[in-house]
């Protein structure tokens, strides 16, 4: 008996539902992923900010897939896709025939074409970005804490954070909570709680898909917790002393780059018309033209909701569409015979800080400790649900009610190049 | 007022506990190490296991010292050590003068003069050593799933852990556990059951120092397990196919170094005596010949017991040093009133696998699920003590009954080396 052959790329959100929906079919189902991990993208900036570990927010793709003998995961790169023939290629020049294909995926950071802004200003989409921005913060402060001049001291203590998305605002958020609460007489020198951490959006506003209301609550959160809120400022440059915007340059060892998206590189490989973001164009079934069996779903897909309205890059977004096109393949349907894709939006949420988050759900709006709980509830009851564990919800209470973060690691040695203002004894200077 | 001066180079079990003795004294206090962290060294094979994330294992000195007012922290590497002036040159140029000098610097491991080894078969010293311990077993299992030829599979599913000491005996147990219990279900191709482990030990022995009943009932215990323990086996040569013994060559991609250990090159800069193993020969007091105000403790040091016998590599004997000379300096003894340091033997404990350890305490002799018992207590105990955290516990209790582990996490993509072998769809095979 010969299969339908279903081959997924990439293990996130979208691509593990579609993964899960073909449970207990007689379809050959294959998972291709870079990493042998999926990861809970959305508490990624916990992992940067020294207060989960990677293992919290990640799971391996094989654990969570193991009853489903139908599915075969494989750790590899796909090097391109070729529709014709139905066959996916891999860099290690293995190749792959389907009957249905699936791509999701996702999304990475994007330099608006300046790649060279990456060295100075890293991205946060996996877990190497968020360790290396773990190392970076916490070995600033530790650099400020060596060097005597305080000039020099000051620019380890700038921190910027480039783009007032969601990512960006739990950023800063996060940042002036370690410069503030965990660091806390944990330096004999410097003071971290004098750090300056600045947010900067190119936009009128912070979190501009959201109500104008909460962009305001959430800019005066942020406010009060030190975090300088600088909107209309677009970034022109980026360089090893700091950033350079159309309104002055501000001196900082530390840049984030929380700005652009943009879709794999992969999807050129397919041939069809891609949006701006390099994302592919789908229609309303999440197929591409003239190929009702590929689908293209999550961030590397650019797909308007029945009612015109473009759909966003959420978690919840792919999720769904990942349960829609599982269905339809489960089904069989020919591409007549699919119903549009409908996204249900179940609101929106970001976290600023402890006890503080900004959300909505339809028009209802809320802020301050209400959204707070709303945000860690609904996280938490994904993680659980996903790796039955309990340990994350109390590294997360413990986190919170103490301030402490426990994943202050630095893993790399501090590097030894001479500081001309160090600190040496006085008592021995020549 | 000129507060004495004391300065501590390393913030291990030893150097710690010098630290916490200066508490609420009157002398200035400065702790150097290359890394922000303590680290609680005897479970970092949990880590290189996936069993454990390195913040559950690791600590921010400055967090555990935060409190002490008279104490430092500084993140920095030592260059060298003037022992006529009483200064230390650290590598970035930076100099500090003391009244004081303890030296915790431990010990790396050591290839015996072979370093071309390292490369093929890394050490379990260091958090990082761990994370590539951990991504190099979860790769070799994934390429083995990718490769279609059983003989090229087989080499990947071959692990060596060289060295029968308590390390090595752990390595080898966690590793069975991985292939047997933890990786159950995971693959479609490969049965990651039939891995074979090998457990390679110069010696007639495993656990040398232990008692000899002890090392029959690890061994039986390994053996059990699926571990095939080679004794009297010395190895030769180690390259990317396997090792060379002097009993023959073992295929193998993955080697595990748990064989030598060596103290730091910075002790030369000592002009000492020290031993095979680069240790410093200390007196009774710790401190070395002429120089009363420099005591080296733990790893470091070569120390002998009141006694006569040498004082083992372990974390109870760093402990009960760094307790001797913190009092010895808080108390500013002169050296002809010192009392000799005596080492009390708290016993020694190795864990082997799930519910399995062996431990002698005294003449006292156990193992099985008593000493497995007996060991995480003491484990967790002190990462309680130490870290105020429950959630370690809980890791431990789930990984314990369930087999999985959290912390399966591969952060490298594969690489994309071509695999000659590689399974291709055998439907588009020209």
């Amino acid at each position: 008996m010969i299969y339908t052959k279903v081959i997924i790329i990439g293990g996130g959100f979208a691509g593990l539902k579609v993964a899960k929906k073909l449970h207990k079919t007689k379809m050959d189902v294959l998972l291709l992923d870079k990493k042998n991990h999926h990861l809970f993208q959305p508490l990624l900036y916990q992992v940067a900010s020294a207060a989960l570990s990677p293992a919290d927010i990640a799971y391996p793709l094989r654990e969570i897939l193991k009853h489903q003998k139908n599915t075969t995961v494989l750790m590899g790169e796909v090097h391109s896709i070729d529709k014709e023939h139905k066959v996916v290629h891999l860099t290690n020049g293995i190749k792959y025939t389907y009957d249905y294909l699936v791509i999701a995926t996702g999304a990475k950071h994007s330099y608006f074409g300046n790649d060279s802004w990456e060295e100075h200003a890293p991205g946060l989409k996996t877990l190497v970005d968020a360790l290396s921005i773990r190392e970076r913060v916490l070995l600033s402060f530790e650099k400020a804490e060596r060097i005597d001049s305080n000039l020099e001291a000051e620019k380890y203590l700038n921190f910027v954070v480039i783009g007032g998305g969601p990512t960006g605002v739990e950023m800063a958020g996060a940042i002036a909570e370690i410069a503030q609460d965990t660091m806390f007489k944990n330096f004999r020198r410097i003071r971290p709680e004098k750090s300056k951490i600045f947010l900067v959006e190119a936009a009128p506003r912070i979190l501009p898909p959201y109500p104008e209301s909460l962009s305001k609550k959430a800019k005066k959160t942020l406010e009060n917790m030190g975090v300088k809120v600088l909107t209309n400022t677009m970034v022109t440059n980026i360089t090893h002393d700091g950033i350079e915007t159309k309104n002055g340059f501000i001196s900082a060892r530390n840049v984030i780059w929380a700005a652009g998206n943009q879709a794999s590189p992969l999807l050129k490989t397919l041939d069809v018309t891609l949006d701006r973001q390099g994302r592919v164009i789908v229609d309303k079934d999440l197929s591409i033209p003239d190929f009702p069996e590929i689908f293209v779903i999550g961030d590397a897909a650019c797909a308007i909701d029945k009612k015109g309205k473009p759909i966003p890059a959420v978690a919840t977004a792919a999720i769904q569409q990942g349960a829609y096109v599982g269905n339809l393949i489960r089904k069989e349907k020919p591409k007549s015979k699919r119903k549009p894709f409908r996204y249900f939006d179940k609101g929106s949420m970001a976290t600023i800080g402890k006890l503080k988050a900004v959300a909505c759900v339809g028009n209802f709006k809320f802020s301050g400790f209400l959204a707070w709980l709303a945000w860690g509830f609904i996280h938490i009851a994904y993680l659980i649900g996903f790796r039955t564990r309990y340990s994350v919800m109390l590294e997360w209470y413990f986190h919170y009610l103490t301030g402490m973060r426990g994943a202050r690691l630095i893993h790399e040695t501090i590097d030894t190049e001479h500081d001309p203002n160090s600190s040496s004894d006085p008592s021995i200077q020549e």
